[in-house]
């Protein structure tokens, strides 16, 4: 069946969903046609099931029910930002893996990456995202949050458990259920000695994802299967 | 330290290696120079180290030291042969994910995605496997086998512990450390109903390894960290 997105909040069972251009463009690359069932996910936790009907020259979704789904426990990729393309591949499976937010962290080597991601990008970001929800089935869309160097994000960040995925880290670590958890991950080329050491100083975990070093991207999503594989087994508190 | 790839067995201590045209041509590229010190694997478990040395107009290695490495359990990744690009992404982090063998597999649905995997880019995904090495730090090659339809893989492949990942699997299984594991994951759109109930009925475990549904390539990475992290976590036996 297809999906289409839906702006949070605007799925209300009885009514006409309005279509945005590229959800009315979807359908038409997909061929869909009215008096076809579809659903919708507003990113926000509601789904929705529903027909389509044809509104004017647009599909529009006459929405039937409506179910909310609790938020997944919060899980903060914090991700240096490295090559622009590479990042995006994270963003487009972050929510299938459980991630809820973004952070794009500024360290010392991915300042040196020509490629790299900019504030210009985090709209396309935003939306390789949430447009994630269509094939993934997830109803929740990660955030993307505004760039920010390591050091200011260290000094900032909220004191919740926190992981280093480290090629020289530890086994995976106990995890509640319902925690929130805070995972931070290199840019190409890693974390440099002194960022590593003030990420420790912190109270950061070292974490081991994988038997060798892998691509910054592909550690990203180890790092987000380890994650959730830990909350799976985890214990309640 | 750059490393360069030998052909398996090739590294002995004391002697000179010649390198071939792809690594002389990596050493360019990193602005090597004789005098450098420098690392080298074949692929089968050997890891040298030595340093560079001018043999007429290349940079050859000539060896100090070898070890020997012990082979990695046995992991096999039987992938859907879905998109080339794709699953060429999943050679390159074989190897650091801990796969041995990774097996393309012909399925009903990997046979109707125009880009698909086909015999003449077997050589091209060797080459990614093994160059990857360069990267990863790791000793051992995984092999890319010949493409096989579904069918005569099940019907062929020998009794070992076999998962099936699946959105709608169990748990991580726990695994004997040393134990040879099978992972089946199949190609966009997955495995069919016929397809998946056969692999159950042969023995396959299904296991979940994410939230939701994961692209054909992420599953792969996905299912290997499983894989290892349920090894970390193992029993000796």
């Amino acid at each position: 069946m297809i999906t289409v997105l839906a702006a949070p909040g605007s799925l209300i069972a009885g009514q006409l969903l309005a279509l945005d251009d590229d959800e009315v463009h979807h359908l038409g690359v997909r061929r869909a046609e009215a008096g076809e069932l579809a659903t919708a996910v507003d990113g926000a936790g509601a789904r929705a099931w529903g027909v389509l009907e044809r509104e004017g020259k647009r599909l529009a979704l006459r929405v039937e029910t409506v179910q909310h789904e609790p938020a997944p426990p919060v899980t903060v990729l914090a991700l240096g930002a490295g090559d622009r393309d590479r990042f995006g591949q994270v963003a487009d499976q972050a929510a299938a893996l459980g991630a809820t937010v973004i952070v794009p962290l500024e360290t010392e080597r991915s300042l040196s990456v020509a490629t790299r991601l900019k504030p210009a990008h985090l709209e396309r970001m935003q939306r390789r995202a949430t447009d994630a929800l269509k094939q993934c089935g997830a109803a929740w869309s990660p955030g993307i949050a505004p760039l920010i160097s390591l050091t200011a994000w260290v000094a900032g960040s909220p004191a919740t458990v926190g992981w280093l995925a480290d090629a020289h880290g530890g086994p995976m670590p106990a995890l509640a259920r319902g925690a929130a958890l805070t995972i931070a991950v290199g840019p190409e080329g890693g974390f440099t000695e002194a960022e590593r050491a003030g990420m420790l100083a912190t109270g950061f975990t070292p974490v081991r994802c994988a038997p060798a070093v892998l691509r910054f991207e592909t550690a990203a999503l180890a790092a987000l299967t380890t994650a959730w594989q830990a909350r799976q087994r985890g214990f309640d508190g």
